[in-house]
């Protein structure tokens, strides 16, 4: 049977990812692609004993508000009120099925096909994937090791750009590692309050800054323009679907609106359970503590490794939180072309060509140290090695 | 601040069902206006069975493939195959975040703006929104006691209408209660082969025939060009958030990829838990049965109060199935001009109008009868009574 497609799905890169992540599902191979939190990292018992006191309520496996529930906006409103320095309301939070639908919900709010967008290059392909669906015209910043390079953007607003959004992973940059520095977040803000677009700031990482280092100030603790999304994917577990925006009233309400046609509610249940972890500061903070310390280990051990395999042949980036290490090879070697040879040493990873917008990122590589503990790393490293030597050979 | 929308978001129709549902929360009204399933029936303490079992892998608070679990796919081909009387695969089955998701997946994987879409007149609200939302232009058909006129929709083709879609609820109609006929399935199956259009066959009441009834054989046991959503929300629970969708294998890869960018993946967690009771067969079976008898047993309440207080005044639907009522009146009242003094008396509805795309439905109202137990529909049908005859006078 034929089926003709939307015209615009075929704008959607097709994500490299997903169909490398089937490759490296295969038992032997130690996954350094996918951008999963680790699953012994998660507190499966804590949530266990929340969905017991959960489903206790009637309520809890009926639909709920569209906005989401309130004790889950409640405790949100106060998490963002301390990142951000400033009282914010539980109205001015939206809850969504992870931060992922958030982001989508905003394009669909916001975009008319054609609509330009600033991205990041490298890019969050979620990201990419939700503009392109969107039908958005993309105009890509690069990604340095401070974060986008707004002093591009701006030159880029100079000449003319007038985008509705800017989208960037403002800390512990997937895949790029990098967090947007203080002065830039800054400046981000200020041209947009300049240039009247909205940034989006996506922020699933922020509370990942390893032990020592601090939490990043949010750009929207510097200028009302920006809607922030933030996520219990990564600091709670995937499972959940939990996710939200907080944002300027409108955008609220569009997405509100549109949220109710898309999925009409976020499970009852796994709000509960977030409301409660969160709303639990004593546990929540002991978590985050050990979460924050096993991520710095693993990083530390990944990137250990990586330094003594491969010494000078490769650049890589210093994590001060997050999930991600970013590798550029000094001496040619292409990791997309790696790949197939790494896969049958037994070791996956993403080629940053997956994350290419404008800039050639054929010399990179994404490398995720959450998923596995330090000795799967450096095995999985090794294998790397071994995988570049034969190829080399 | 000002935010500029997306041109598209102005054709979606602010739900006034969702307004409504806001002054009937008010404890002292009963309200027959919301789609809920009564929380009394919902199987809680089994559901919390089965999330302790889930919760006990890993893997259930972990992301998931977007395409579904295969665990919870399988079963949903096995009751699919059975409903069908054919062998589907569970390849064939693409898990949502409820079926509004897998509506809205399909809408945007299918629809160009302008694209031409046959919606039921009076319209699932949801998929008017969505529709909308697509930029798609809505050709109504009517609905009547056999569900949708599809002779008025062979007519319209005759004469030259070319849709993409034609969306049906077929059986147990929201909001007509209304089941298409056996012959009318195997025409519209026909016409759908005959003009090259998909019918979307939104189907989550399907399972919810009252004892005594059959349940209808789904409009896809005719003809291949039918999508079928389906939902844990009317024969589970709604805080599932789980639905499905079964249809062509280019439309499922569009949906799939579609939905990555959408929310990723729907809750591993709640999948395990739909699984595990869709497979367990003797609970389900069991547990359908007194769910179908309560159904039931409000049904007759409410339309029996009906009858009894409004007498020749209405015109009421005989339910056989599902959770809704529908009635006409035939005084002259009109139930959006009844319904303020209505909620005064302490009961609310959703007006006909609500669900008006070209017919004049201003006699008319959706009555829920699954949400509360008899007694209050009695309670509810007196207050509606004693509301009109106040404002007759």
């Amino acid at each position: 049977m034929t089926i003709t497609l939307s015209t615009r799905l075929h704008d959607v890169r097709g994500s490299a990812i997903r169909d490398l992540l089937a490759l490296t599902a295969r038992p032997e191979v130690i996954s350094l692609a996918g951008g999963l939190p680790g699953t012994d990292l998660l507190p499966r018992e804590r949530i266990a004993q929340a969905l017991a006191t959960a489903v206790a309520d009637p309520a809890a496996v009926q639909y709920g508000e569209t906005a989401g529930l309130r004790p889950l906006r409640e405790v949100v409103a106060e998490h963002e009120s301390e990142r951000l320095g400033r009282t914010m309301a539980a109205e001015a939070v939206v809850v969504t099925s992870g931060s992922q639908q958030a982001l989508d919900l905003v394009a669909r709010a916001l975009l008319d096909p054609g609509d330009p967008v600033v991205v990041e290059d490298p890019v969050y392909v979620g990201a990419l994937q939700v503009f392109q669906a969107a039908g958005a015209t993309l105009h890509p910043v690069p990604v340095d090791a401070d974060g986008m390079a707004v002093d591009v953007l701006a030159d880029r607003l100079a000449a003319g750009l007038r985008p509705r959004l800017v989208h960037t992973v403002s800390s512990f940059h997937n895949p790029r590692g990098a967090t947007l520095s203080p002065p830039r977040r800054a400046y981000l803000a200020e041209l947009a309050e300049r240039y009247g677009f909205l940034v989006v700031e996506d922020d699933p990482y922020g509370l990942l800054a390893f032990d020592g280092h601090p939490l990043p100030t949010p750009v929207a603790a510097h200028g009302d323009r920006v809607v922030r999304l933030g996520s219990a994917s990564k600091v709670l577990a995937p499972a959940l679907r939990v996710g939200w925006l907080t944002g300027p009233a409108p955008l609220c309400a569009a997405v509100e609106r549109l949220k109710q046609c898309t999925d009409l509610c976020t499970s009852s249940l796994t709000q509960l359970v977030t409301a409660e972890l969160l709303a639990d500061h004593a546990w929540f903070d002991a978590h985050l503590d050990r979460l924050r310390a096993a991520l710095h280990d693993r990083a530390g051990a990944l990137t250990g490794a990586v330094a003594g395999v491969f010494g000078d042949a490769v650049t890589c980036s210093v994590p001060t939180g997050g999930m991600f290490c970013w590798l550029e090879f000094t001496d040619g070697t292409r990791p997309a072309d790696l790949l197939p040879t790494a896969l049958d040493h037994g070791v996956g990873y993403v080629p940053g060509t997956a994350f290419a917008v404008g800039q050639d990122l054929s010399a990179a590589a994404r490398l995720c140290y959450a998923s596995n503990p330090p000795a799967e790393l450096h095995t999985a490293v090794e294998r790397l090695g071994a995988a570049w030597g034969a190829s080399a050979t």
